[in-house]
Protein backbone atom coordinates (compact mmCIF):
# COMPACT_ATOMS: atom_id res chain seq x y z
CA UNK A 1 0.00 0.00 0.00
CA UNK A 2 1.56 3.42 -1.37
CA UNK A 3 -1.19 5.41 0.28
CA UNK A 4 -1.81 6.24 4.16
CA UNK A 5 -5.15 4.45 4.47
CA UNK A 6 -8.27 6.28 5.34
CA UNK A 7 -9.87 6.14 8.69
CA UNK A 8 -13.47 6.23 9.84
CA UNK A 9 -14.90 8.07 13.18
CA UNK A 10 -17.87 5.63 13.44
CA UNK A 11 -18.80 2.78 11.03
CA UNK A 12 -22.42 1.27 10.92
CA UNK A 13 -22.66 -2.67 9.50
CA UNK A 14 -26.01 -3.64 8.81
CA UNK A 15 -26.18 -7.07 8.83
CA UNK A 16 -23.43 -9.11 10.72
CA UNK A 17 -23.48 -12.45 8.80
CA UNK A 18 -20.31 -13.45 6.99
CA UNK A 19 -19.29 -10.34 4.93
CA UNK A 20 -20.68 -7.98 7.47
CA UNK A 21 -18.70 -9.68 10.15
CA UNK A 22 -16.01 -9.82 8.39
CA UNK A 23 -15.86 -6.57 7.49
CA UNK A 24 -15.91 -6.04 10.93
CA UNK A 25 -13.22 -7.89 11.64
CA UNK A 26 -11.44 -6.79 8.71
CA UNK A 27 -11.61 -2.91 9.36
CA UNK A 28 -10.05 -3.35 13.15
CA UNK A 29 -7.54 -5.64 12.03
CA UNK A 30 -6.62 -3.17 9.73
CA UNK A 31 -7.05 0.32 11.87
CA UNK A 32 -9.79 1.86 9.54
CA UNK A 33 -11.80 2.93 12.19
CA UNK A 34 -12.53 4.01 15.67
CA UNK A 35 -15.47 2.15 15.92
CA UNK A 36 -17.92 0.13 15.01
CA UNK A 37 -21.92 0.02 15.75
CA UNK A 38 -23.91 -3.11 14.43
CA UNK A 39 -27.32 -4.05 13.67
CA UNK A 40 -28.54 -7.53 12.73
CA UNK A 41 -32.22 -7.99 12.57
CA UNK A 42 -31.57 -11.01 14.86
CA UNK A 43 -30.90 -10.28 19.02
CA UNK A 44 -29.42 -13.33 18.93
CA UNK A 45 -26.49 -12.64 16.67
CA UNK A 46 -26.47 -9.19 18.19
CA UNK A 47 -25.42 -10.28 21.15
CA UNK A 48 -22.57 -12.77 19.47
CA UNK A 49 -21.83 -9.77 17.64
CA UNK A 50 -20.86 -7.98 21.48
CA UNK A 51 -19.85 -11.08 22.78
CA UNK A 52 -17.09 -11.83 20.00
CA UNK A 53 -16.25 -8.19 20.65
CA UNK A 54 -16.66 -7.63 16.95
CA UNK A 55 -18.67 -4.36 17.25
CA UNK A 56 -18.82 -1.60 19.95
CA UNK A 57 -22.22 -1.15 20.14
CA UNK A 58 -25.84 -2.77 18.94
CA UNK A 59 -28.63 -1.11 18.51
CA UNK A 60 -32.51 -1.88 17.77
CA UNK A 61 -33.00 -0.26 14.33
CA UNK A 62 -30.80 0.50 11.17
CA UNK A 63 -32.05 4.03 11.50
CA UNK A 64 -30.62 4.27 15.23
CA UNK A 65 -26.99 2.68 13.76
CA UNK A 66 -26.82 5.07 10.69
CA UNK A 67 -27.36 8.77 13.11
CA UNK A 68 -23.98 9.17 14.03
CA UNK A 69 -21.91 7.05 11.39
CA UNK A 70 -19.56 8.54 9.01
CA UNK A 71 -19.79 5.55 7.22
CA UNK A 72 -22.29 3.18 6.23
CA UNK A 73 -22.19 -0.53 5.05
CA UNK A 74 -25.21 -2.74 4.20
CA UNK A 75 -24.71 -6.06 4.21
CA UNK A 76 -27.39 -8.00 4.61
CA UNK A 77 -29.42 -10.43 1.60
CA UNK A 78 -29.84 -8.73 -1.68
CA UNK A 79 -33.72 -8.46 -1.87
CA UNK A 80 -33.51 -6.46 2.39
CA UNK A 81 -30.77 -3.96 0.88
CA UNK A 82 -33.18 -1.81 -1.15
CA UNK A 83 -35.57 -1.67 1.49
CA UNK A 84 -32.66 -0.69 4.21
CA UNK A 85 -31.39 2.05 1.88
CA UNK A 86 -35.38 3.38 1.78
CA UNK A 87 -35.25 3.43 6.45
CA UNK A 88 -31.79 4.13 6.52
CA UNK A 89 -32.09 7.78 4.02
CA UNK A 90 -33.61 10.38 6.51
CA UNK A 91 -30.90 9.24 9.30
CA UNK A 92 -28.18 9.94 7.88
CA UNK A 93 -26.29 12.89 7.98
CA UNK A 94 -25.53 14.65 4.73
CA UNK A 95 -21.21 13.94 4.77
CA UNK A 96 -22.15 10.21 5.29
CA UNK A 97 -21.32 7.86 2.26
CA UNK A 98 -23.16 4.56 2.51
CA UNK A 99 -21.99 1.25 0.13
CA UNK A 100 -23.33 -2.18 0.19
CA UNK A 101 -21.38 -5.75 -0.26
CA UNK A 102 -24.58 -7.28 -2.28
CA UNK A 103 -24.26 -9.65 -5.05
CA UNK A 104 -26.30 -7.78 -7.53
CA UNK A 105 -26.42 -4.08 -8.20
CA UNK A 106 -28.90 -2.81 -10.39
CA UNK A 107 -31.50 -2.44 -8.65
CA UNK A 108 -29.44 -1.21 -5.25
CA UNK A 109 -28.24 1.45 -7.06
CA UNK A 110 -31.29 2.70 -8.44
CA UNK A 111 -32.75 2.69 -4.74
CA UNK A 112 -29.23 4.55 -3.55
CA UNK A 113 -29.35 6.88 -6.41
CA UNK A 114 -33.03 7.57 -5.00
CA UNK A 115 -32.39 7.94 -1.61
CA UNK A 116 -28.89 8.50 -0.75
CA UNK A 117 -28.53 10.58 -3.95
CA UNK A 118 -24.48 11.03 -4.61
CA UNK A 119 -23.17 9.70 -1.48
CA UNK A 120 -24.09 5.82 -2.61
CA UNK A 121 -21.91 3.46 -4.09
CA UNK A 122 -22.78 -0.05 -4.96
CA UNK A 123 -19.90 -2.43 -3.62
CA UNK A 124 -19.62 -5.97 -4.56
CA UNK A 125 -16.86 -7.32 -3.06
CA UNK A 126 -16.36 -10.78 -4.68
CA UNK A 127 -15.18 -12.94 -1.34
CA UNK A 128 -17.34 -15.76 0.44
CA UNK A 129 -18.04 -19.19 -0.64
CA UNK A 130 -19.99 -21.92 0.99
CA UNK A 131 -20.03 -20.99 4.20
CA UNK A 132 -22.66 -18.39 5.59
CA UNK A 133 -23.30 -16.46 9.07
CA UNK A 134 -21.18 -14.75 11.75
CA UNK A 135 -19.51 -17.40 12.68
CA UNK A 136 -17.94 -18.20 9.32
CA UNK A 137 -16.63 -14.54 9.39
CA UNK A 138 -12.74 -14.22 9.75
CA UNK A 139 -10.54 -11.02 9.16
CA UNK A 140 -8.73 -12.08 5.74
CA UNK A 141 -12.00 -12.76 3.87
CA UNK A 142 -11.35 -9.81 1.61
CA UNK A 143 -7.75 -9.91 1.13
CA UNK A 144 -6.88 -9.95 -3.02
CA UNK A 145 -10.71 -10.60 -3.55
CA UNK A 146 -11.84 -8.82 -6.71
CA UNK A 147 -14.38 -5.86 -5.70
CA UNK A 148 -16.02 -4.19 -8.03
CA UNK A 149 -17.67 -0.98 -7.36
CA UNK A 150 -20.79 0.44 -9.60
CA UNK A 151 -20.60 4.67 -9.22
CA UNK A 152 -23.34 5.70 -11.27
CA UNK A 153 -23.98 9.36 -12.87
CA UNK A 154 -25.44 10.11 -9.97
CA UNK A 155 -23.02 9.35 -7.41
CA UNK A 156 -20.47 12.32 -6.26
CA UNK A 157 -17.16 12.08 -7.53
CA UNK A 158 -15.45 12.22 -4.20
CA UNK A 159 -17.61 9.30 -2.62
CA UNK A 160 -16.58 6.90 -5.31
CA UNK A 161 -13.13 7.61 -4.41
CA UNK A 162 -13.60 7.07 -1.04
CA UNK A 163 -15.23 4.10 -1.33
CA UNK A 164 -12.56 2.69 -3.68
CA UNK A 165 -10.12 3.66 -1.34
CA UNK A 166 -12.11 1.94 1.67
CA UNK A 167 -11.68 -1.74 -0.31
CA UNK A 168 -7.90 -0.92 -1.59
CA UNK A 169 -7.29 -0.60 1.88
CA UNK A 170 -9.21 -3.53 3.15
CA UNK A 171 -6.66 -5.71 0.61
CA UNK A 172 -9.06 -6.05 -2.89
CA UNK A 173 -8.34 -5.08 -6.11
CA UNK A 174 -10.96 -2.77 -7.37
CA UNK A 175 -12.66 -2.63 -10.74
CA UNK A 176 -15.26 -0.35 -11.59
CA UNK A 177 -18.34 -0.59 -13.88
CA UNK A 178 -21.84 0.37 -14.50
CA UNK A 179 -24.32 -1.67 -12.26
CA UNK A 180 -26.10 -2.71 -15.46
CA UNK A 181 -22.69 -4.24 -17.27
CA UNK A 182 -21.85 -5.58 -13.35
CA UNK A 183 -25.41 -7.84 -13.21
CA UNK A 184 -24.66 -8.80 -17.26
CA UNK A 185 -21.21 -9.92 -16.45
CA UNK A 186 -22.20 -11.07 -13.05
CA UNK A 187 -25.10 -13.74 -14.31
CA UNK A 188 -22.33 -15.42 -16.77
CA UNK A 189 -19.39 -15.84 -14.41
CA UNK A 190 -21.31 -16.54 -11.17
CA UNK A 191 -25.21 -16.96 -11.16
CA UNK A 192 -25.22 -19.54 -14.46
CA UNK A 193 -21.75 -21.66 -12.75
CA UNK A 194 -24.28 -21.87 -9.75
CA UNK A 195 -27.10 -22.98 -11.29
CA UNK A 196 -25.65 -25.34 -13.42
CA UNK A 197 -23.64 -26.63 -10.62
CA UNK A 198 -27.18 -27.09 -8.75
CA UNK A 199 -28.45 -28.53 -11.93
CA UNK A 200 -25.59 -31.11 -11.77
CA UNK A 201 -26.19 -32.35 -8.54
CA UNK A 202 -29.90 -32.52 -8.77
CA UNK A 203 -30.17 -34.59 -11.07
CA UNK A 204 -27.76 -37.17 -10.18
CA UNK A 205 -28.47 -41.03 -9.20
CA UNK A 206 -27.78 -41.69 -5.95
CA UNK A 207 -25.52 -44.29 -6.58
CA UNK A 208 -23.73 -41.58 -9.07
CA UNK A 209 -23.06 -39.58 -5.73
CA UNK A 210 -20.80 -42.61 -3.98
CA UNK A 211 -18.67 -42.53 -6.87
CA UNK A 212 -17.90 -39.74 -8.15
CA UNK A 213 -14.46 -38.13 -8.01
CA UNK A 214 -12.49 -34.76 -7.19
CA UNK A 215 -13.66 -33.21 -10.56
CA UNK A 216 -17.59 -33.64 -9.81
CA UNK A 217 -16.75 -32.10 -6.37
CA UNK A 218 -15.16 -29.23 -7.87
CA UNK A 219 -17.50 -28.60 -10.39
CA UNK A 220 -20.49 -28.63 -7.94
CA UNK A 221 -19.12 -27.04 -4.75
CA UNK A 222 -20.78 -23.70 -5.05
CA UNK A 223 -24.31 -25.43 -4.96
CA UNK A 224 -23.58 -26.28 -1.52
CA UNK A 225 -24.18 -22.40 -0.65
CA UNK A 226 -27.09 -20.75 0.68
CA UNK A 227 -30.39 -21.13 -0.74
CA UNK A 228 -31.98 -18.72 0.24
CA UNK A 229 -29.05 -15.82 -0.46
CA UNK A 230 -28.92 -17.42 -4.07
CA UNK A 231 -32.45 -17.44 -4.74
CA UNK A 232 -32.25 -13.23 -3.61
CA UNK A 233 -29.54 -13.13 -6.02
CA UNK A 234 -30.86 -14.81 -8.88
CA UNK A 235 -35.00 -13.10 -8.14
CA UNK A 236 -33.03 -9.60 -8.46
CA UNK A 237 -30.80 -10.62 -11.80
CA UNK A 238 -33.32 -12.50 -13.74
CA UNK A 239 -33.08 -11.16 -16.97
CA UNK A 240 -29.43 -11.26 -17.24
CA UNK A 241 -29.18 -14.88 -15.31
CA UNK A 242 -32.27 -16.23 -18.24
CA UNK A 243 -29.99 -14.59 -21.13
CA UNK A 244 -26.60 -16.70 -19.71
CA UNK A 245 -28.73 -19.90 -19.30
CA UNK A 246 -29.69 -19.44 -22.59
CA UNK A 247 -26.28 -18.94 -24.08
CA UNK A 248 -24.64 -22.03 -22.13
CA UNK A 249 -27.53 -24.59 -23.20
CA UNK A 250 -27.18 -23.22 -27.13
CA UNK A 251 -23.30 -23.95 -26.95
CA UNK A 252 -24.82 -27.45 -24.92
CA UNK A 253 -26.95 -27.80 -27.84
CA UNK A 254 -24.03 -27.35 -30.51
CA UNK A 255 -21.88 -30.14 -28.24
CA UNK A 256 -24.49 -32.40 -28.46
CA UNK A 257 -25.66 -32.31 -31.73
CA UNK A 258 -21.77 -32.77 -32.80
CA UNK A 259 -21.57 -35.71 -30.52
CA UNK A 260 -25.03 -37.64 -31.57
CA UNK A 261 -23.22 -37.21 -34.62
CA UNK A 262 -19.81 -38.89 -33.85
CA UNK A 263 -18.52 -35.85 -35.47
CA UNK A 264 -15.06 -36.29 -32.99
CA UNK A 265 -13.09 -33.45 -34.79
CA UNK A 266 -16.01 -30.46 -33.94
CA UNK A 267 -16.03 -31.95 -30.48
CA UNK A 268 -12.12 -31.72 -29.94
CA UNK A 269 -12.25 -27.91 -31.41
CA UNK A 270 -15.32 -27.37 -28.64
CA UNK A 271 -13.42 -28.97 -25.84
CA UNK A 272 -10.31 -27.34 -26.98
CA UNK A 273 -10.99 -23.75 -27.12
CA UNK A 274 -12.53 -23.81 -23.62
CA UNK A 275 -9.61 -25.89 -22.62
CA UNK A 276 -7.12 -23.38 -23.91
CA UNK A 277 -9.05 -20.19 -22.58
CA UNK A 278 -9.33 -21.89 -18.45
CA UNK A 279 -5.98 -23.08 -19.32
CA UNK A 280 -5.11 -19.21 -19.53
CA UNK A 281 -6.75 -17.78 -16.53
CA UNK B 1 -4.53 -53.88 4.22
CA UNK B 2 -5.23 -56.98 6.00
CA UNK B 3 -4.36 -59.18 3.24
CA UNK B 4 -1.10 -59.45 2.05
CA UNK B 5 -0.23 -58.40 -1.88
CA UNK B 6 -0.15 -60.20 -4.56
CA UNK B 7 2.83 -60.25 -5.98
CA UNK B 8 3.45 -60.26 -10.15
CA UNK B 9 6.65 -61.31 -11.88
CA UNK B 10 6.68 -59.11 -15.00
CA UNK B 11 3.98 -55.99 -15.46
CA UNK B 12 3.36 -55.09 -18.92
CA UNK B 13 2.35 -51.33 -18.90
CA UNK B 14 1.05 -50.20 -22.78
CA UNK B 15 0.86 -46.70 -22.87
CA UNK B 16 3.26 -44.19 -20.59
CA UNK B 17 1.48 -41.22 -19.78
CA UNK B 18 -0.20 -39.42 -16.62
CA UNK B 19 -1.97 -43.02 -15.92
CA UNK B 20 0.85 -45.65 -17.16
CA UNK B 21 3.75 -43.86 -15.55
CA UNK B 22 2.14 -42.95 -12.30
CA UNK B 23 0.79 -47.45 -12.19
CA UNK B 24 4.34 -47.77 -12.75
CA UNK B 25 5.60 -45.58 -10.11
CA UNK B 26 3.34 -47.32 -7.82
CA UNK B 27 3.97 -50.53 -8.48
CA UNK B 28 7.65 -50.29 -8.03
CA UNK B 29 7.00 -48.31 -3.90
CA UNK B 30 4.51 -50.68 -3.07
CA UNK B 31 6.72 -53.68 -4.20
CA UNK B 32 3.88 -55.23 -6.34
CA UNK B 33 6.11 -56.74 -9.31
CA UNK B 34 9.76 -57.97 -9.36
CA UNK B 35 9.45 -56.32 -13.01
CA UNK B 36 8.41 -53.99 -15.85
CA UNK B 37 8.86 -53.61 -19.05
CA UNK B 38 7.22 -50.62 -21.02
CA UNK B 39 5.72 -49.54 -24.47
CA UNK B 40 4.36 -45.96 -25.60
CA UNK B 41 3.91 -45.15 -29.42
CA UNK B 42 6.25 -42.60 -29.20
CA UNK B 43 10.48 -42.86 -29.00
CA UNK B 44 10.81 -40.31 -26.89
CA UNK B 45 8.46 -41.01 -24.13
CA UNK B 46 10.02 -44.46 -24.01
CA UNK B 47 13.32 -43.25 -23.66
CA UNK B 48 12.15 -41.17 -21.12
CA UNK B 49 10.39 -43.77 -18.83
CA UNK B 50 13.79 -45.73 -19.45
CA UNK B 51 15.71 -42.78 -18.30
CA UNK B 52 13.46 -42.22 -15.09
CA UNK B 53 14.04 -45.57 -14.70
CA UNK B 54 10.25 -46.22 -14.27
CA UNK B 55 10.23 -49.13 -16.42
CA UNK B 56 13.07 -52.49 -16.63
CA UNK B 57 13.35 -51.96 -20.17
CA UNK B 58 11.17 -50.73 -23.28
CA UNK B 59 9.82 -52.78 -26.51
CA UNK B 60 8.87 -51.34 -30.14
CA UNK B 61 5.75 -52.95 -30.50
CA UNK B 62 2.99 -53.81 -27.75
CA UNK B 63 3.13 -57.63 -28.96
CA UNK B 64 6.25 -57.73 -27.81
CA UNK B 65 5.62 -56.10 -24.17
CA UNK B 66 2.87 -58.32 -23.50
CA UNK B 67 4.88 -61.77 -24.29
CA UNK B 68 6.15 -62.45 -20.93
CA UNK B 69 3.76 -60.76 -18.98
CA UNK B 70 2.03 -61.92 -16.20
CA UNK B 71 0.05 -58.86 -16.15
CA UNK B 72 -0.94 -56.06 -18.97
CA UNK B 73 -2.23 -52.82 -18.12
CA UNK B 74 -3.60 -50.67 -21.50
CA UNK B 75 -2.76 -47.42 -20.29
CA UNK B 76 -3.70 -45.36 -23.68
CA UNK B 77 -6.03 -43.28 -24.40
CA UNK B 78 -10.05 -44.57 -25.19
CA UNK B 79 -9.87 -45.05 -28.54
CA UNK B 80 -6.70 -46.92 -28.80
CA UNK B 81 -7.26 -49.36 -26.23
CA UNK B 82 -10.12 -51.45 -27.97
CA UNK B 83 -7.32 -51.52 -30.99
CA UNK B 84 -4.51 -52.62 -28.32
CA UNK B 85 -6.54 -55.39 -26.96
CA UNK B 86 -7.09 -57.22 -30.22
CA UNK B 87 -3.86 -56.62 -31.37
CA UNK B 88 -1.96 -58.11 -28.29
CA UNK B 89 -4.81 -61.31 -28.24
CA UNK B 90 -2.10 -63.54 -29.79
CA UNK B 91 0.69 -62.80 -27.78
CA UNK B 92 -0.33 -63.29 -24.52
CA UNK B 93 -0.50 -66.59 -22.72
CA UNK B 94 -3.13 -68.12 -21.55
CA UNK B 95 -2.17 -67.44 -17.55
CA UNK B 96 -2.01 -63.49 -18.40
CA UNK B 97 -3.75 -61.06 -17.09
CA UNK B 98 -5.26 -58.08 -18.65
CA UNK B 99 -6.86 -55.05 -17.67
CA UNK B 100 -6.68 -51.41 -18.69
CA UNK B 101 -7.37 -47.60 -17.24
CA UNK B 102 -9.65 -46.04 -19.59
CA UNK B 103 -12.84 -43.74 -18.57
CA UNK B 104 -15.39 -45.71 -20.43
CA UNK B 105 -16.22 -49.39 -20.25
CA UNK B 106 -18.86 -50.85 -22.45
CA UNK B 107 -16.54 -51.00 -25.98
CA UNK B 108 -13.43 -51.80 -24.35
CA UNK B 109 -15.19 -54.69 -22.31
CA UNK B 110 -16.73 -55.85 -25.76
CA UNK B 111 -13.08 -55.81 -27.23
CA UNK B 112 -12.10 -58.09 -24.34
CA UNK B 113 -14.17 -60.18 -23.77
CA UNK B 114 -13.75 -61.01 -27.67
CA UNK B 115 -10.14 -60.92 -27.94
CA UNK B 116 -8.96 -61.85 -24.42
CA UNK B 117 -12.34 -63.87 -22.72
CA UNK B 118 -12.05 -64.39 -19.29
CA UNK B 119 -9.00 -63.17 -18.93
CA UNK B 120 -9.79 -59.59 -19.69
CA UNK B 121 -11.19 -57.05 -16.35
CA UNK B 122 -12.29 -53.29 -17.41
CA UNK B 123 -10.65 -50.95 -14.82
CA UNK B 124 -11.46 -47.18 -14.52
CA UNK B 125 -9.46 -45.86 -11.50
CA UNK B 126 -10.84 -42.70 -10.68
CA UNK B 127 -7.49 -40.59 -10.64
CA UNK B 128 -6.09 -38.03 -12.53
CA UNK B 129 -6.47 -34.55 -13.12
CA UNK B 130 -5.61 -31.72 -15.59
CA UNK B 131 -2.72 -32.49 -16.29
CA UNK B 132 -1.40 -35.54 -18.42
CA UNK B 133 1.92 -37.17 -19.54
CA UNK B 134 4.32 -38.82 -17.85
CA UNK B 135 5.67 -35.93 -16.39
CA UNK B 136 2.77 -35.34 -14.25
CA UNK B 137 2.67 -38.90 -13.09
CA UNK B 138 3.17 -39.67 -9.20
CA UNK B 139 3.73 -42.82 -7.24
CA UNK B 140 0.43 -42.02 -5.15
CA UNK B 141 -1.85 -40.74 -7.41
CA UNK B 142 -3.93 -44.08 -6.66
CA UNK B 143 -4.05 -43.33 -3.28
CA UNK B 144 -7.49 -43.21 -2.12
CA UNK B 145 -8.96 -43.23 -5.56
CA UNK B 146 -12.07 -44.90 -6.29
CA UNK B 147 -11.34 -47.58 -8.77
CA UNK B 148 -14.81 -48.88 -10.49
CA UNK B 149 -13.82 -52.95 -12.17
CA UNK B 150 -16.46 -53.95 -14.61
CA UNK B 151 -16.05 -58.03 -15.04
CA UNK B 152 -18.92 -58.90 -17.34
CA UNK B 153 -20.56 -62.65 -17.86
CA UNK B 154 -17.58 -63.72 -19.70
CA UNK B 155 -15.10 -62.65 -17.12
CA UNK B 156 -13.47 -66.08 -15.07
CA UNK B 157 -14.16 -65.33 -11.71
CA UNK B 158 -10.42 -65.75 -10.60
CA UNK B 159 -9.83 -62.98 -13.20
CA UNK B 160 -11.91 -60.54 -11.48
CA UNK B 161 -10.34 -61.34 -8.13
CA UNK B 162 -6.44 -60.78 -8.97
CA UNK B 163 -7.97 -57.39 -10.55
CA UNK B 164 -9.81 -56.03 -7.56
CA UNK B 165 -7.04 -57.36 -5.55
CA UNK B 166 -4.48 -55.36 -7.59
CA UNK B 167 -6.11 -52.40 -7.06
CA UNK B 168 -6.55 -52.76 -3.37
CA UNK B 169 -3.06 -53.58 -3.01
CA UNK B 170 -2.49 -50.21 -5.20
CA UNK B 171 -4.45 -48.14 -2.32
CA UNK B 172 -7.87 -47.74 -4.16
CA UNK B 173 -11.31 -48.07 -2.89
CA UNK B 174 -13.10 -50.51 -5.30
CA UNK B 175 -16.26 -51.11 -6.50
CA UNK B 176 -17.49 -53.57 -9.16
CA UNK B 177 -20.75 -52.78 -11.63
CA UNK B 178 -21.62 -53.80 -15.24
CA UNK B 179 -19.55 -51.72 -17.90
CA UNK B 180 -22.87 -50.48 -19.23
CA UNK B 181 -23.97 -49.24 -15.63
CA UNK B 182 -20.48 -47.75 -15.21
CA UNK B 183 -20.71 -45.86 -19.08
CA UNK B 184 -24.07 -44.60 -17.97
CA UNK B 185 -22.94 -43.42 -14.09
CA UNK B 186 -19.73 -41.53 -15.72
CA UNK B 187 -21.62 -39.84 -17.96
CA UNK B 188 -23.63 -38.45 -15.12
CA UNK B 189 -20.89 -38.23 -13.08
CA UNK B 190 -17.87 -37.06 -15.04
CA UNK B 191 -18.96 -36.36 -18.70
CA UNK B 192 -21.47 -34.13 -18.27
CA UNK B 193 -19.51 -31.97 -15.51
CA UNK B 194 -17.03 -31.52 -18.08
CA UNK B 195 -19.03 -30.45 -20.99
CA UNK B 196 -20.42 -27.93 -18.38
CA UNK B 197 -17.69 -26.99 -17.49
CA UNK B 198 -16.21 -26.19 -21.25
CA UNK B 199 -19.96 -24.69 -22.31
CA UNK B 200 -19.55 -22.29 -19.00
CA UNK B 201 -16.05 -21.35 -19.73
CA UNK B 202 -16.83 -20.72 -24.03
CA UNK B 203 -19.37 -18.57 -23.30
CA UNK B 204 -17.62 -15.81 -21.40
CA UNK B 205 -17.36 -12.54 -22.67
CA UNK B 206 -13.35 -11.76 -22.30
CA UNK B 207 -14.06 -8.96 -19.92
CA UNK B 208 -15.82 -11.65 -17.34
CA UNK B 209 -13.06 -13.36 -16.69
CA UNK B 210 -10.86 -10.86 -15.42
CA UNK B 211 -13.56 -10.64 -12.74
CA UNK B 212 -14.69 -14.45 -12.06
CA UNK B 213 -13.72 -15.73 -8.24
CA UNK B 214 -13.28 -19.20 -6.77
CA UNK B 215 -16.45 -20.43 -7.34
CA UNK B 216 -15.89 -20.06 -11.24
CA UNK B 217 -12.95 -21.33 -10.78
CA UNK B 218 -14.12 -24.53 -9.20
CA UNK B 219 -16.62 -24.74 -11.56
CA UNK B 220 -14.60 -24.71 -14.57
CA UNK B 221 -11.39 -26.56 -13.15
CA UNK B 222 -12.38 -29.49 -15.79
CA UNK B 223 -12.29 -27.73 -18.31
CA UNK B 224 -8.88 -27.79 -18.95
CA UNK B 225 -8.95 -31.31 -19.57
CA UNK B 226 -6.85 -32.73 -22.51
CA UNK B 227 -9.24 -32.03 -25.47
CA UNK B 228 -8.17 -35.12 -27.56
CA UNK B 229 -8.36 -37.65 -24.51
CA UNK B 230 -11.92 -36.09 -23.66
CA UNK B 231 -13.14 -36.18 -27.39
CA UNK B 232 -12.44 -39.63 -27.19
CA UNK B 233 -14.16 -40.10 -24.03
CA UNK B 234 -17.46 -38.64 -25.53
CA UNK B 235 -17.37 -40.43 -28.82
CA UNK B 236 -16.69 -43.43 -27.47
CA UNK B 237 -19.63 -42.88 -24.63
CA UNK B 238 -21.88 -40.39 -26.55
CA UNK B 239 -25.45 -42.27 -26.42
CA UNK B 240 -24.47 -41.73 -22.44
CA UNK B 241 -23.69 -38.53 -23.11
CA UNK B 242 -26.59 -37.18 -24.43
CA UNK B 243 -28.80 -38.13 -21.98
CA UNK B 244 -26.95 -36.46 -19.28
CA UNK B 245 -26.67 -33.67 -21.28
CA UNK B 246 -30.33 -33.59 -22.20
CA UNK B 247 -31.61 -33.89 -18.17
CA UNK B 248 -29.33 -31.29 -17.12
CA UNK B 249 -30.78 -29.14 -20.25
CA UNK B 250 -34.31 -30.28 -18.72
CA UNK B 251 -33.62 -28.93 -14.86
CA UNK B 252 -32.23 -25.65 -16.63
CA UNK B 253 -35.57 -25.12 -18.36
CA UNK B 254 -37.28 -25.79 -15.54
CA UNK B 255 -35.50 -23.27 -13.13
CA UNK B 256 -35.31 -20.97 -15.85
CA UNK B 257 -38.95 -21.06 -16.17
CA UNK B 258 -39.57 -20.50 -12.65
CA UNK B 259 -37.05 -17.54 -12.74
CA UNK B 260 -38.54 -15.80 -15.57
CA UNK B 261 -41.54 -16.08 -13.31
CA UNK B 262 -40.47 -14.44 -10.48
CA UNK B 263 -40.93 -17.76 -8.71
CA UNK B 264 -39.07 -17.65 -5.67
CA UNK B 265 -40.17 -20.56 -3.32
CA UNK B 266 -39.69 -22.52 -6.75
CA UNK B 267 -35.79 -21.25 -7.37
CA UNK B 268 -35.55 -21.76 -3.52
CA UNK B 269 -36.68 -25.37 -3.19
CA UNK B 270 -34.55 -26.10 -6.42
CA UNK B 271 -31.28 -24.92 -5.05
CA UNK B 272 -32.19 -25.90 -1.67
CA UNK B 273 -32.32 -29.52 -2.79
CA UNK B 274 -29.26 -29.57 -4.59
CA UNK B 275 -27.18 -27.60 -1.73
CA UNK B 276 -28.32 -30.00 0.59
CA UNK B 277 -27.16 -33.29 -1.68
CA UNK B 278 -24.37 -31.96 -2.10
CA UNK B 279 -23.62 -30.14 1.38
CA UNK B 280 -24.05 -33.88 2.38
CA UNK B 281 -21.56 -35.52 0.24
Amino acid sequence: MADEAVKYRLVAILGLGLLGGSMAKALRARGLCDGIIGWSPRESTREEALKLKLVDATVDSPEQAVAEADLVVAATPVSHIVKLIGAISKSTTNGTIVTDVGSTKRSITEAGDKHLPGRFVGSHPMAGGEKSGLAASRADLFQNAPCIITPTDATERSSSERIEKLWTDLGCRVTRMGPLEHDRLMADVSHLPHAIAAAVVAMQEERALTIAGSGFRDTTRVAAGDPQLWRDIFIDNRDAACRSIDRCVAWLRDFRTALQAGDGQKIETMLAAAAKRRAGM
